[in-house]
């Protein structure tokens, strides 16, 4: 095989606000329902020529399951290189970032041919067997703010859109073990996600999916004290905030965290979804 | 009703390369199957307050019926202000870029709170009874290289999409008369989209989109001397060209018509789809 190109993808970061965690023997017809931010925020993926594939962030070698599954899937070998300002395992959605971006830029600089849609359901089962996301990747594929009407892959996965842009800011505190969490509260999670995107739907806006974030939050009792001092202290101040699932990441819209006083990351929402880079 | 803060949407324009005429009693599965290119050039939409509607393209009183049908469903009056660098009636899909950009400024601009699939499929319906289209709106919403799998607005239409980022060249040469060619030859053109796009859907490529184009204007018929001596002379220079359905408009990849001494218009793919702006 000939030495590809290097060529590079880009694919947005993801804050959840509300999922619900539906699992089948099929990986794409498992995934999540639910709502989330997409924002311009997320990971640029390089693929360029190499023997044997291996994979840095930010020039530092690691292992991410996800990503390596893509290339066996894809059939290649080669060096991934990835970029990204979000900081890892804190609700970012940055493994499904990095899946999606190396299936992309890998059947550019290979010219293997697959369709975007074949592209999503690789990255989209990368994800789902390596346990670190459900609905990410179909998500970072449309971009905006998506809503998951139906879980899994195309074309099992339905998708609709809040139309809306949006200033986002954060807060990251650290990580949340995901596995563990996703396993010991499904039934809760699901039954949240479930009644706080029927509430969401009605009225499909920003406001109302903050609002529909912030009622998950609760019900899921996933709140850590410090995560709950913050929200509370940007409602105090007249704002909405709500936590990353999974991660110990508080956000909000507009300047409601720099209004309560806190000094958070500024970002935005994705105007589009994951792309090939010129 | 409060008078609305203006507000700006953008469309892409897209060019049909191959497409498929399925109609049904709903025009909501009413639609087309096929494949084509959505570009960075478009139509700019800006809602702003009125007391009763009219619709002004780059400056100029215009009636679109599809703009207007759209501003019907969702009861509003509003002034609309289209901007446009493409040319009107030569195959880029402006109604449906001006219906859909209509239809997501309009909902942020007086607050509706639909969701992006209630706007694509206002949108569409618009397009549908109109008679100015069948495909654009949905490809419009998705951006790229969309190809149409199943016809109709979310959730009855199917898309995919060649992944894949282009430079591309167009000459414009007028108007073609779209409802008198989808009429007579529906079966045609049926036939040879349904054959083209499975030869697409194979390799889902740019060269071999640029290939089944070319085919499927064969294969219909509707290439002028005048349309077809540019293509043959693209050829001719080792690139490839074909026709935009429906409109007397020569588009290439790359720089095929320039290779070919032709003196294009530039434009590129669009990395995403229709969006509100800031």
């Amino acid at each position: 095989m000939a030495a590809p190109v290097p060529t590079e993808a880009f694919v947005p970061g993801h804050i959840t606000g509300l999922f619900t965690v539906n699992r089948d023997e099929d990986p794409l017809r498992t995934g999540s329902r639910g709502a989330g931010v997409t924002l311009v925020d997320g990971a640029t993926v390089e693929v360029g020529p190499a023997g044997s594939s291996g994979i840095r962030i930010d020039g530092n070698r690691m292992e991410i399951e996800a990503v390596r599954s893509v290339l066996e899937s894809l059939d290649v070998a080669a060096e991934i290189d990835i970029e990204t300002e979000l900081p890892l395992g804190t609700g970012f959605g940055l493994s499904g970032a990095m899946a999606l971006g190396t299936a992309l830029a890998a059947n550019e600089a290979f010219e293997l041919g697959h369709s975007e849609n074949d592209l999503i359901r690789i990255a989209h089962r990368a994800e789902v067997e390596a346990g670190t996301g459900l609905g990410d990747v179909i998500a970072q594929a449309r971009g905006g703010l998506p809503l998951r009407l139906e879980p899994g892959a195309p074309p099992h996965g339905q998708l609709d859109g809040i139309p809306a842009r949006k200033r986002v800011e954060y807060l990251s505190l650290g990580e949340l073990s995901t596995p563990t969490i996703l396993k010991e509260r499904r039934e809760v999670i699901t039954a949240a996600g479930t009644e706080t995107l029927a509430f969401l739907r009605e009225h499909p806006t920003a406001d109302r999916f903050m609002a529909a974030s912030r009622q998950f939050a609760d019900a899921v009792e996933l709140l850590t004290p410090e995560l709950e001092t913050i929200i509370e202290t940007v409602e105090e101040a007249g704002g909405q905030a709500s936590m990353a699932m999974l991660g110990k990441t508080v956000f909000a819209f507009g300047r409601d965290l720099s209004d309560a006083g806190y000094d958070p990351e500024v970002s935005a929402t994705h105007p589009s979804g994951a792309r090939l880079l010129e």
